[in-house]
């Protein structure tokens, strides 16, 4: 793969004094979402627009033994119903990394893996009679047995998920596939184990669980699809990626990519969960059978049900340490929950697990396992926080242990620029350090904090981010405003965030730029909004994009002016000639000659830029916990960051306040509760309790300025790290206040009072 | 005004063998419009959308005394009245070329002008409350004598339409301003017409008058505006050019144009009436009242009683002749209806009055006269057809008087290249004479008519055609295909004729791109859709995108390849190196290989070209009069018309036979039908008697193709001269047939049987 990096030449504005980066304008999307006027997934309607909604499975793993949708088919206000006979067939589904399960989760063609799991969809001419008419649809179905956690997935007796992968060949290759249900399996060892361990005073060996939890946005998934009889197919949708939801839609309806053009409509969270399709196909394929357009929203029960949460884990930490507290070897073994299918995020673990650490001595064994529950998907750093649950629970462990501080353990071992990362990537300029000693630092850290069942925790967190190709079009307007199309959807201001380094190389004004995101056939391909990547990746191709306008209006200038170009020079927002004073002219009132001059500037760039980094995160968090009840109160919590350079300071400060909020609802009560029968029982955001405002203290933001020298404005992507250090740090804090080790998620008063109770026993807690 | 054109080192591509130039793929909008399924203007809704309608007057002239609109604000289902007061306020309104009167043709301020006029408007829950709530709005008037035609217009105690036009001292500059009535004057003059006309063996003077005629799209106007709380308008509409409607509407709302994004819709038929706004304006002020999205759209009655028609017209020309055919001198004086406001295409008429004959000695005076009709607007080949109409009787009566043949007349006289025209301008290489040859030497022109009162006429047209800044932008996607992104809106069928353009220089098929039509904020500035200049400009602007995509893929494979550019080149679809065979690599293989080597490719360009050049065209048009009733039947008709290059031959034959067909309206039935009252009579398409299919016989079209120099493909507009001849053509048909020349349209059986009465009485017809 070729792709830019700093050595290409670029110009690097680390040193300048900036104008309008670094500074914190109001979004430009801010009113129309403040006022509800912004236009969502859900806000677009046609001409003969039909509704459409989708017959679940009500088993958690079923044989579809016929589906007869005749009756349906005959009610008067349906138009069309579709079941697993209008996709492609599915291939054969394979494991180890191989093809991607892409049609079956969509309608399950021979059986149903999870409760809510679709059959059949119906469109009609309202959405109520869409909704009633799915009970004319007659399912037989085959009930069988299933499995919904990780231990009943990988028993011996366990049900078969996935029959192909029985004697698949694979438990050949690897022994971790001998077990039917074994999904993937991600491996990684660097140095000398056995020798590591030898070195070691102590050997630590913990084990840690988690349970599933849901990103938890706002907005249901959405989709409004018109396929055209010339076999164009419009979609829009909300996504964290429309290129994506394209190149989805077109595998699983087997198109050519360019026949599906995605239109990205504003979203309302997305955290890794609305990188996949689930509504999308279903309503192309309603609106080939009837020439309308069909939409479809999800209630928030079909949300919680049928899309994809993040993996239940069960992590295992070894690490041994000198008493001096140097780590001199760590083995960790993780199983992930991939749901249904397959998606658990097992390399982003691996990147993450040790990633605040240099080890020597390292092996990671991680395994995907499928379960009866929806399919996994990406959340948030995905697979960081799991692990940084266990590896940081384990190091206040060791630090308590040792009766060392528990910041000068970690920075004992932090991992620096050049050093070698337990998944064997080298460390680019990350701040890991630095984020340590702003956390030593701080006045939260040394403060003193009284009270019973008071305490204080600290945890380390990390994400080692992402780039990807993206693409920019700049439109200069005769009014010397620019209208900037970017191919990254934004989900938290990042266009705001790309606007302010297209306006910081012309030397504009970040109001006088426009910035939208284009459809899939008006701007280049651009990768997902993920991995904290768009700052990097658009805000570089903006960066290129204000330079290419520059190009041409010098030579612009040249032509008018009839001066070689090599004369002219564009600075702070003025095209002049270099020694001829007579010769300048502003931005502005060159854009509104350009029609006449030879046509309109646009600026474009389209890049796949390298230079990444990873994000470095840390939280102190003070609890109180009633022993009574098991209610933990969160007093203060500060969170810390390694950003780069802040492009828009609020709202960098914004996403450390929110994954943090995030981490924190995982660490405390969020969780897929799996009644008998195999279905979700909590359903509702009454039931799935995320973190209100009246559950958070002010969370204090501090962020450590890390300048990415991989990035021309020295950008780091923040959006994700900061959701990782809370767990552990929540863990910390538990224990420091009633002296009890909680190594299993949520920690909610009855896990709490459980633990309470079992470690009263075993006589390590005194109430 | 620096424009690009062939001498800046475009490669011409006119000796070529072309593989989609000149060839006739199915339009990309093809099915789409032929099911129904395309979305125009009234196509999109959106949440909590309103619906709203307008006000006008009943008058044809009068004093806006007041307007109550307290009882329609307090309807229940009224969300929102807007009245001139919510404008802001009227400019002085000059004339002479100067400010254009922006705001009060939107909504009447002081006065209402023509039956029509808006005086204010209602956003209401649905458009049936809307119009009911009309009447709850009092106005009082005090109605004023108006002025329905130019004779009244012009006459001494003619009422004053413009208060401020009288004594504005613009007499003194211009004996023709004396009348205050009198909106503007265009005057050329060549040679000495003195001397001319001495040199005549015979003078002709002849006048002529026609009548407003209306575009007669099928698509009545619309608009969606959401104006948000953040100052940012967003309009859904059909229009010839979303750019021209920005511009417009941020003039009449006196807002910055980059705060308007106008997104264009399929539009159903434009010919010059969709260039200007008309509920655009409303629509947005009732948004910004209610914050709702509004939605608007007009009756046919509105579109006949209240968007612009063409110009009546009083035309006199004079031409000397000597009696072998050379014409010495032409004299013209054309007075135009502009109606209310000014509109009337004084240029295109002196550009178009002689424009097939090269006349030494010439003299052109054009009036403006102010009416009370709504305000007139561009009509294909704007006053061409009205003045062709004049010149081309005479042409026709110059050679019966003479005894020469008609075509060798014309012959004798036609315009070259070099030439200079009547208004001044040098003609291009232009196809006259090769228009004058096909005629003469087509069978349609030589074959017997036999019949009684049957008749055979000829007339030549003419458009001057224009150009303008363009953009395009085109996507290369990883399935090997493009998305091409233009500025034009596509009226006949120009985006399928722009990407044959891309497609021609990249090597690949037509069907792989899929044109589409960029918004105002995602494409840079495309001047409208207007003056047959779309082919022409972003056709260029497609070649010089394909040839930036060209580039890039050049310096990708040079890197990928590790040589150097120099030594590589793009030839027939497939980057290859110059000697090395082994390295070659097709556009589709190498476009899925883009985001992984560097970042996808899209290609861009922005341009004002230079090197348009105008179009001819002759009718052959045979006829049977029943003298009887008057009723002219058309037998056969040929068109004949030089194209340039014909990019898509279909498209243009296509357009040759529309024009003919609207030339043939013009000709016999199409008019405006003013009552007493002042107000159009003809408010139906029942009424307003446009040629249907029954009405016309085959139209041959005969494609004269002069490739234009001044283009890489040799493009030349083909939109708009073919309206002109049928109307000259038609008369001398006519005349042909039963000997009885009529000089006033539309040539009806009223009027036929008027004329043949008179010139019976004056003994010129013997029935």
């Amino acid at each position: 793969m070729i792709r830019r990096n700093m050595t290409n030449g670029t110009k690097n504005y680390a040193k300048r004094d900036y104008r309008s980066v670094g500074t914190r304008p109001v979004r430009h999307d801010g009113i129309d979402k403040l006022v509800g006027t912004a236009l969502y997934g859900a806000d677009i309607k046609l001409s003969g627009m039909l509704y459409a909604k989708v017959l679940r499975s009500p088993y958690p793993h079923a044989r579809i033994l016929s589906v007869d949708a005749s009756k349906a088919e005959a009610h008067p206000s349906v138009r069309a119903v579709i079941t697993s006979d209008d996709l492609p067939p599915q291939a054969a589904y394979s494991r180890g990394g191989g093809e991607m399960a892409i049609r079956d989760p969509i309608i399950g063609s021979t059986k149903v893996l999870y409760k809510g799991h679709p059959v059949a969809a119906i469109a009609a001419d309202s959405v109520h009679e869409a909704e009633e008419a799915l009970s004319l649809i007659d399912v037989k179905y085959e009930p069988l047995p299933f499995a919904s956690n990780l231990d009943d997935a990988l028993s011996a007796d366990a049900p078969v998920l996935h029959e192909a992968w029985v004697g698949d060949g694979l438990a050949a290759d690897d022994e971790s596939f001998s077990h039917h249900n074994v999904a993937a399996h991600e491996y990684h060892s660097g140095g000398n184990l056995e020798a590591g361990f030898a070195q070691a005073d102590e050997i630590f060996d913990r084990t840690f669980r988690t349970k599933t939890v849901h990103q938890g946005y706002i907005e249901p998934q959405n989709a409004l699809a018109f396929w055209s009889p010339d076999g164009q197919l419009t979609i829009w949708c909300s996504s964290q990626g429309h290129f994506g939801i394209r190149d989805n839609v077109a595998a699983i309806l087997d198109i050519s990519s360019s026949r599906v053009k995605v239109v990205p409509m504003e979203i309302g969270g997305g955290f890794g969960g609305k990188l996949t399709p689930y509504l999308e196909p279903l309503a192309a394929l309603l609106s080939k059978k009837t020439s309308n357009p069909v939409k479809m929203t999800m209630s928030r029960e079909e949300v919680l049900e049928a899309t994809g949460p993040t993996s239940s884990a069960t992590v295992q930490v070894r690490i041994g340490v000198t008493k001096e507290g140097k780590l001199t070897a760590a083995d960790a073994v993780y199983y992930f929950d991939g749901g249904a299918y397959t998606g658990a995020p097992l390399p982003g673990a691996a990147a993450a697990i040790f990633a605040p650490y240099t080890i020597e001595n390292v092996r990671i064994n991680g395994y995907e396992v499928v379960t009866n529950k929806p399919t996994t998907r990406a959340y948030r750093a995905p697979g960081a926080p799991i692990v940084g649950f266990a590896v940081e629970s384990t190091m206040d462990e060791i630090a308590n242990e040792l009766g060392m501080d528990r910041m000068v353990l970690r920075t004992l071992n932090v991992a620096k620029p050049g050093d070698r990362r337990a998944d064997g990537v080298t460390n680019a300029a990350i701040g890991a350090e630095q984020v340590m000693d702003a956390v030593r630092s701080h006045p939260h850290y040394s403060k003193p904090l009284r009270g019973a069942n008071r305490g204080r925790g600290v945890g380390m967190g990390f994400c080692r981010n992402n780039s990807g190709p993206a693409s920019v079009i700049a439109n200069v307007h005769d009014d010397g405003r620019v209208s900037l199309v970017e191919g990254s959807v934004d989900i938290g201001g990042s266009r705001t965030v790309v606007a302010q380094q297209l306006a910081e190389v012309l030397g504009i004004a970040v109001e006088d730029v426009t910035p939208s995101i284009g459809n899939t056939d008006t701007i280049g391909y651009t990768s997902n909004t993920g991995g904290s990547g768009v700052a990097f990746k658009s805000g570089w191709a903006a960066y290129e994009a204000a330079h290419d306008i520059i190009r041409q209006l010098v030579d612009r200038c040249a032509l008018i002016w009839d001066v070689p170009v090599v004369e002219i020079e564009y600075l702070d927002g003025t095209v002049r000639h270099k020694s001829d004073t007579e010769l300048s002219i502003g931005f502005s009132k060159l854009a509104s000659m350009l029609s006449d001059t030879g046509g309109p500037v646009v600026g474009r760039a389209n890049l796949n830029p390298a230079g990444q980094s990873g994000s470095y995160s840390a939280n102190i968090i003070d609890v109180e916990v009633d022993p009574e009840t098991g209610k933990v109160e969160i007093l203060a919590c500060t969170a810390f960051q390694d950003v780069g350079n802040a492009i828009h300071p609020s709202y960098v400060e914004g996403q450390m306040q929110g994954g943090t909020a995030q981490g924190v609802g995982w660490a405390l009560n969020e969780e897929y509760f799996i009644g008998e029968d195999g279905g979700l029982q909590n359903t509702s955001l009454l039931d799935y309790r995320m973190p209100t405002t009246l559950d958070l203290p002010m969370i204090e933001p501090v962020m450590v300025e890390v300048f990415n020298p991989g990035h021309p404005f020295g950008v780091r992507g923040v959006g994700e790290a900061n959701i990782s250090a809370p767990l552990g740090a929540m863990a910390n804090a538990i224990h420091s206040a009633i002296g009890v080790r909680i190594r299993e998620l949520p920690m909610n008063p009855e896990t709490v009072l459980k633990a309470i109770h079992d470690q009263s026993v075993e006589g390590k807690y005194e109430s």
